[in-house]
Formats: C-alpha cells, structure tokens, sequence
C-alpha cells in the first residue's frame, strides 16, 4: 500500500466540483458533487439517530439497488426536521442533476450539513446546478472538499494505491466533521471513491466494517448527529479481476479502506471543537469485545477526563470511575492496572490493562476546553 | 407536612457533630459523627459503580442486620482503591467510634469523600474520636454540615414534621456534592434522620423509592462516583404505632420522604460546580417508562444541550439530536414537540411532548459553564 495525494478525484474516472450557491451567509463554498463516469457498484453508512435527515432517506432509497453514479451536497443547512417539504427538496435535488448529468434520479445521492429545522433554500441548489455540472473536473476534489466543510478549521482527505490481482488500485476519501460539535449541530460526513471492480455485497461488507473500525471509533462529545452518513463508489475502471469472494484481493482491498477510513476518522476528531489534545484510549485484556469497546468509550466520553486531559493532569481516579460505571463486575482494582503517556504532549494515550480475556478496543477523542464550551455558548 | 428547619438533628433523639482533625490541609472540618441515643432502624442506598470505596464495603456489611445507631464521614480523601488496608482503615474507624459511644461495632457506619487512591490517614480520625464523641450535641448539626463538604459552596439541609398515626414525626437530611463533578471526583452523600417507628422492610423500601425520584433523577455530567450512598437512620422516638403496612401512614411517611430527598437532590445540583442555570428536563406521553427516563437523561447529559443552556440559546435541534440518538423508532418529528420555558431565567425547563403513551420522567441537571472547565482542568 502506497500512500499518495489526489483525493477523491484520484481513482480513474471520477470527477468532482464545488461553488457558492449562497446557502451560507458567509460567501463560503456550500454546495459540492462527485461524478463518476460509469455507473459504480456504491454503498453507505448512515446514521443511528432515529431523528434522520431528509436526503438520508432519498439516498437510502437511491442505494437500494446498490448502485450510484454521483453524490451532492449542500453545507449550511442539515435539511432535518423539515417534513414532506424537506424530503421534496432532497428529492428534486437528485432530480435536476440527475437531468443535467443525463443519468437515472435514482442514481445520483444527495446529503447535507448545517443548521436543523431551517427550510432548504432548494431554488439556490437549483438555479446552480448547471453551473455545478459544468465545472466538473479531474482536480476538482478541492473544491468539493471545501464546499462540505461547516466549522471545520481544516479539509481531511486521504489517498493510498494498492494493487489488486495485478491491477493499480486507487482509494481517495474526504470527510467532513468536528465531531458532532458544532455549533449548528453539524454533521460528519465520509465519501470514499475507488476504481475497483467488487462486488456490490462486497462493497457493502467491506464499508461497513471499515466504519466500525474508525468512523465508529470516535467521540468528541458522546452526540450522534441526525446527518451522520459515510459512502463508497467503486466503478471498476481499474480493470481488475472483480472481486466476488473474500480471498488475498479483498483483504488487500479491506486493509487499505480500513486505512483510509480510519485517518479521516482520526482528522474528524484532531479537528473537534475547541480539541488542543487528541486522546488514543485502549482497553486491553478485556472478557468481552463490548466490555472493551464500552469502557474505551466511557473513559472517552467522560467530561471529568476530558477537562483533566485539556489540564494536563493524568488523573487516573477519573479512569477508575469512568470503566466502573458501567457495572461490569470484574472491573475493580483488583483486576485493572490505569496507565497514561506523558500528559504534557499534543497526541495522548491512556490504556486501562485487565487480566481476563483476550478482547482488546481502541477509541479516539478530544479533550474538553473552554473554547469548546465558548463556541457552544455563543452560537445564537 | 410541614417545613421546619433544624436538620439531621430535629427528630427526637439524635446528636451530631464535626470538627477538624486534619485530613483537609485548608483546616476547613472533615470529620463528622451522627447518633442515636437508642439503636434506629436504618437503611441504606449505595452506588451502581463496580469501583467501590472501602467504607462503602464495611457499611453495607454493617446494614445486613438493617439496624445502626451511629455514622461517622469524613471529607478529603475518599478511601477508594486503597485495598486491604483502606478496608481495614474504614473498619478500624467504626470500632474506634463504637468503642468511645459504648454501642456494637457493627451499629456504626462509615463513609468518606474526597481524592481516590490516597491512603487514608486513619491515626488522625483515631486521634480526634474522642473529642468528636464528647462534642456531639442537638445543635451539633451544622457543624456535621460542614464537616462532608469537598468542593460544596453552601450546606443543604431540609427539615420536614408530619402527623403519622397522631403523633408528631420528624423527617431532617443532610446532603453534600457537586453533582459528580468535583475536582477530586466528589461524592453525592445524603443522610437522612427521622424519628418515626417503621418496619426495616419498609424503610428500606420507602427509602429505595424516594432515591429513585429525587437522586436518581439528578446529573452533572453523567459521571457516577465510587462513593455514593444515601441513607435513613429511624429511631422511633416519635412513639407512633410502628408502620408495619402500606397503608395511610406509611404514605404520609414516603410523602415526606420524597419531599426531603428531593430538596436535597436538587440543591447538590444547583450548587454544581460552575453552573449558572438550574435545568428541568421533562419527557410527557412516552410509550414506556424507561424511554421517558432515558431520553429526560439524554437530555440532561448532552454537553450540547448544557452548553446551549449556559449561552442562554433555546436550541431544539439539539434537543431532538439528543433524545433521538437512543434510537427509539417513534422518537422522530413526527411524534414530537420540543418547549423551552425562556432561556435567560436562572431556572428554566425544557419538556418534550411525545403522543404515545402515559409515561412521564424529570430530571435535574446543571449547564456547561466555562467556570467547570475551569475548575476540572486546573486541579492538580
């Protein structure tokens, strides 16, 4: 696996664009899409939260056959708690561009980021659709990148080779996301593009525990967002032999998508709110694979760690209290050893040791500061 | 019912007092002694948590029998994950006091706050008993107050007198915490007092019951100490018909009960460390109790939602975000309305209203202020 630069347009065959179409006040680009010039084997990730916003539900439906052709998205506004009017807007949304790209509505996936409850401004995405499919371009995954952003400070992207039965493979990702932390309750976002030829149960699988071991990994505050939504597009034009069973190539595929995923992931949380300390927590030597990962995310979510973390203070009480309020009965003193790296660097690391299985998690989180608590307050 | 004042040593028969012995470097006291002149019925809740403070362990063991006569606390080390020795110490501490009162060891608890994992300086507690059991007295009970406050910025007590069976019963609690958010990981302690004549069974009942509404129902920041324990001592000099059944006086009784526990779980999170704002979360018409409990604590626990509340900002995305994210298939627009009481008061509610059933749940919690951050990074 080489790791190389390009983004989402790198893979063979991808397009991509971004503008301002005015849905944020502010002049910044809002309004982003992926093209991919045959039609992809896709699949997608979507948020737990039983609040979903509407272009979830178009794009779910748009999924269905497990297939896609171009993904669009607006920052500034979720589109979430609208109602029908919302869920006509995600849909009209996949329509005009669906038109001025001459594909199918139901392959083209529509997503969005920004404010809950507010009215999609639908006729701003509308009037610049053409523009939007006019500057589709082979280098434009950085505009498309900078049209997803809300408060994000920086873009996050990811790009790695690898070789598939022979064939030159490429994975560009992107992803959006302070956490779920911002102020308008923004929203984490994940697209991956490759040229890989797969299957379409495949892709599914192999996204599907991608995310579980990165995007499922982080926490900045414990808050899941109504928009949350990570998807894959892989349109074979890398010309290898598909990949239809779980052989070398898949794996060689897995790892390198594991990898993508997981350092955007790891960007998403470097990035949260406020976040002066990126914070690795592992659980080692656990019974059970939830025990670990539910103690790795007590410790993380734990605002009396996180604050002691934002201090400099290795505080290992606050561990202590944090695994021990799930009520696992083995999780006592007697059984657990707390230990931290130096608490004075920017990356740290606090690993809780038992003696009791093989089980093993790791999770990713910020600390908690006042400038988290200040951007939280002050947005009106 | 009536509210009176006087506290853990209003009803008949009880004596307290507190000093300084020295565990507090601030000389600030940290060492109280409740009693009962005659052996009371008693009961006692303790903490969920796996990670269990030694005098916690003794306490528990001493309740079996359901009777004490005497509870020593002290403040400024919690005497948690200390091992053999901190178990040893907490016992030592009520064989120590029984030895000075002339009653069983066994009749004595003990409970202690303050920093984990630091041995407790037992020779200190042993050096001051004396002077701790000639000092108790029937004003004795603001000095007890003071004695089990950590981080605390004002005492809380409440005092309630009710007619049970014709006779005059009184009801007084004391309660120390911070929510769960002190510096050294503080604790929520509460003791209760009254004179009524009751069965074990149900005090221990009426006691469990009125925990569940008032300091079950309150967070901080969700964060559940290793030393929580609220308890009841009943010494029956009221001279009622003892309460052996779950008729009217024994609704009198839980009536005041609950009234007391809750006043005294409500001041420990208005005195949570930093907030500004005291929080009622409401969920109306869920279709079970535990999805109106859990979302109300959804709610109460989403650093969104109490830094939306410390910026004064009605935020109801953030509100939907969060009862949402249990994934509770009919939380979603649909079924829900979100209402804020005006955000610039001091106190202020937020319910929200489902259409689904006959369940209802509150609980209390305080804001996300930059003055907790403040005080939980910069402990050291």
């Amino acid at each position: 696996m080489k790791i190389i630069n390009g983004g989402i347009t790198k893979p063979q065959g991808f397009k991509a664009s971004g503008l301002c179409c005015g849905i944020r006040k502010s002049g910044k680009f809002d309004l982003g899409l992926i093209f991919s010039e045959v039609p992809c084997v896709a699949a997608g990730v979507f948020t737990k939260n039983s609040v979903v916003a509407a272009p979830l539900v178009i794009s779910k439906k748009h999924l269905k056959n497990g297939k896609a052709q171009a993904m669009i998205v607006n920052s500034g506004n979720a589109n979430c708690y609208t109602g029908e009017l919302g869920l006509l807007h995600a849909y009209l949304t996949t329509e005009v561009i669906a038109k001025k790209l001459g594909i199918l509505t139901t392959d083209v996936l529509v997503t969005s980021t920004g404010i809950i409850g507010k009215t999609l401004p639908y006729e701003k995405i509308e009037k610049a659709a053409e523009e939007l499919v006019n500057s589709l371009s082979k280098t434009g995954s950085s505009n498309f990148e900078k049209a997803i952003l809300t408060t994000d400070l920086i873009v996050k992207e990811k790009t790695v080779e690898i070789t598939v039965a022979g064939k030159k493979v490429v994975i560009g990702g992107c992803a959006k996301g302070s956490g779920m932390i911002a102020p308008n309750m923004a929203t984490m976002l994940g697209f991956v593009n490759t040229d890989v030829a797969i299957s379409p149960k495949l892709l599914k699988e192999a996204l599907a525990y991608a995310v579980e071991l990165s995007f499922n990994r982080i926490t900045v505050d414990g808050c899941m967002s109504t928009n949350d939504m990570v998807t894959i597009f892989a349109n074979g034009k890398a010309g290898n032999k598909v990949i239809t069973t779980k052989g070398k190539d898949f794996e060689v595929f897995q790892e390198a998508l594991n990898f993508v995923c997981l350092d955007l992931a790891k960007k998403v949380v470097m990035d949260g709110e406020g976040a002066t300390k990126f914070i690795t927590v592992n659980v080692v030597w656990a019974k059970t694979q939830k025990h670990a990962h539910d103690m790795a995310m007590a410790v993380a979510n734990s605002n009396l760690v996180k604050t002691a973390a934002f201090g400099c203070n290795p505080n290992w009480g606050r561990v202590a209290q944090a695994v021990g309020s799930l009520g696992i009965p083995y999780v006592n003193e007697k059984h657990m050893e707390i230990e931290f790296s130096p608490f004075d660097k920017k990356e740290i690391s606090i690993t809780v040791k038992f003696n009791q299985g093989k089980h093993n998690a790791t999770v990713y989180t910020s600390d908690l500061s006042n400038e988290y608590v200040r951007i939280n307050a002050e947005y009106n």
